[in-house]
């Protein structure tokens, strides 16, 4: 919906009712083989499974039917953005997520370090995922022995492989092409500009990428480093003033927490495990409207193709329901971002299981479980766009006016 | 989808996924009698029926809910453009399916021959359906002998009763009024222009309409003539680049060429049975990635209010399914472009069933044959735009990138 008219609906009072969307990372699945179950309807839910009984069931596609959403579009969807509208790069997402103070003329890009061969050419995009402590230590080296006239440069790390890369100087603009082949066997792309105004940042990629890569040459895995997602802070309408919700966001990892601060919700430090969010969430049960709570691993098995593992995920989470409808909420959204499916090992374009539970004014549907087949035949549709939800959840939340009269 | 984000997402490699599309022209039908079955349920479709096992169900609208599409729309539909959008009059189409060399300011229309009475007043908007090689003969009459000055005017047949007007000029503008009435019982309309630009050719085809009327006269019964679809070749993204699809048209009637050449596919020389279709899928398998089938007697028969044709045509096309099959495509749509009850002898704006099967990552609905009551249950909807039809055939063929990180 439109912000202006969803503004022009919000009713501007305190306490009205409180909202919690869960979101399990890659929530969506396939069998794996044909006649199989799915992940979700492989799992033993049986806390949603009730919960399902008074709900209204769906599927949304996170952007458009056919697209394979990235994780910050996704995210951008269910609060509400539509993501062809509000296109943000994974380095704005980065920096936030790290608590990296980006200013508006900042350009950042998500960067991960990798192995090259004697030749240059990539032969891991992920330098044998190392750990953050090692990372640690090359951003570290790398933030102190770059040097660049007229320009400040942060390198920051982020998990594992990932890190941050921060360029801070005059008139500098993003529109910047990744260096990262996309496949093993190849060189590292250069810095390109994509319009004449980011070329000043494009230059100083280069620049980077050259003392970084005479900086890193005698390391191993991480002899290297490949930037994605260049960007600037985005100027776009935020969260809680378009809802009129108090918002917070609970999330172990930077990424999610990145996408809330982005449009403008708190994000206290990343939790540890499922019970220290679930702990966080009834901390501040009282102080927020809005609860985003993010479910990571979900995702990361998807990933792997570890179908068990994922599915243990799944039983896990439902195991933390009853401590999340003890807090008596007003609304309950239980989703995720986009399918990983455990076959593909990857993100997908398939429509995401959707139950939406209310305390109030509930129509429930047909559906009694859920999964991916069940919800096909729930009232929410079978592939509606993920940002309707956050208008659904306002109404059922008795949070919006009527329009006209 | 906007075509621009379809581009930024398309694969750009060789030797991608396969996809069938398979149209049955006007296949969507209605029961003779409340209670009864449709064209689609009555028939004895087994390869299809085996197949919705293990592919999503839905029904598709051409253009939008409540919309009777035409011919035209209803494909462009199907290739992904939105027919609101992309619109083209029938002259055109008719022009590319006879192979008419068609320049960028010819102005096209489509003809039918038709009876008229001694007070000139239409009986018959189809002269009696006369055949191929009578119009052959009034359309070289009608070449040769009619003469306007400073215009080149050609005249040629199309099937059976229908033929195509092209009208080369200077200056020539072709947003003009068909000259049918729709009802016999009326006179033709004069030509009118619906803007000053379009005076002229207006003005060129009443002085057409005039001469041919007296050339014709003593004919029977294609004594007079009514003239539909004055358009211009339109500008538009071609299909091919779109999707980064080698892609052909297999069709036996010219207007189904005509479409998908103005969006830049190539059509071999028509087929001559269905037969000769598959023969022509098979031979060209290797060379293509995207296959364009036209089935045409389900919409005719349909016309014809012969529901039990009808329903021979669907069966005869289930027994080739087989030969398509064994080709291992891994995307195949099923569908038609609109609806075409028997009931009503007319296309109309009922939703249109759509069988789409995926070799890899499927996702199964509970839908488990193929008819309209049946797929209102499938997991692709009930209602969904023919236009998202595409992106689906594209991500399921493995062609799609991931939008955003």
């Amino acid at each position: 919906m439109d912000f202006d008219v969803m503004k022009s609906l919000v009713i501007k009072e305190e306490n009205l009712g409180k909202i919690v969307l869960l979101v399990m990372d890659g929530l969506g699945g396939l069998p794996m083989e044909a006649g199989g179950k799915t992940e979700l309807e492989a799992a033993n839910t049986p806390n949603m499974d009730k919960l399902a009984v008074t709900s209204m069931l769906g599927l949304h596609q996170g952007i458009r039917t056919g697209i394979t959403p990235g994780s910050g579009p996704a995210h951008l969807g269910l609060f509400g953005y539509d993501p062809l509208k509000y296109e943000v790069g994974r380095g704005a997402l980065s920096a936030l997520g790290i608590d990296f103070d980006l200013r508006d003329s900042d350009v950042a890009a998500r960067g991960n370090f990798c192995t090259v061969d004697e030749n240059g050419l990539v032969t891991d995009r992920r330098a044998g995922r190392i750990p953050t402590e090692i990372s640690e230590q090359l951003c570290k080296q790398l933030s102190e022995k770059v040097s660049i006239p007229g320009v400040e440069v942060f390198v920051r790390p982020v998990k594992e492989y990932r890190f941050l890369l921060v360029l801070r100087g005059e008139g500098l603009k993003g529109n910047i092409e990744e260096t990262d082949p996309l496949f093993v066997g190849h060189k590292p792309l250069p810095a390109t500009a994509t319009d004449p105004e980011s070329e000043k940042a494009a230059e100083i990629t280069r620049e980077f990428v050259r003392q970084a890569a005479e900086i890193l040459k005698d390391e191993h895995p991480a002899n290297m480093l490949l930037l994605r997602g260049f960007a600037q802070i985005p100027e776009w309408p935020k969260f809680p003033e378009i809802y009129n919700l108090k918002s917070i966001a609970i999330a172990m990892y930077p990424m999610y927490r990145g996408v809330a601060k982005l449009v403008g919700m708190y994000s206290p430090p990343a939790a540890h495990d499922y019970d220290e969010e679930i702990d966080m969430l009834e901390e501040n049960w009282d102080k927020y409207d809005f609860f985003f709570v993010h479910i990571k691993k979900t995702d990361s098995y998807g990933e792997d193709g570890n179908f068990a593992a994922k599915v243990g995920e799944i039983e896990k989470v439902d195991a933390l329901l009853p401590r999340i409808m003890a807090l008596d909420p007003d609304v309950l959204i239980i989703t995720g971002d986009h399918s990983t499916p455990s076959v593909m090992k990857s993100h997908s374009w398939h429509p995401v299981p959707v139950l939406f539970y209310s305390k109030n004014n509930s129509r429930p549907d047909n559906v009694t479980s859920f999964g991916e087949r069940a919800c096909t035949q729930g009232s929410l549709g079978s592939r509606f766009p993920a940002y309707e939800l956050m208008p659904l959840a306002m109404a059922y939340a008795g949070r919006m006016e009527k329009f006209g009269a």
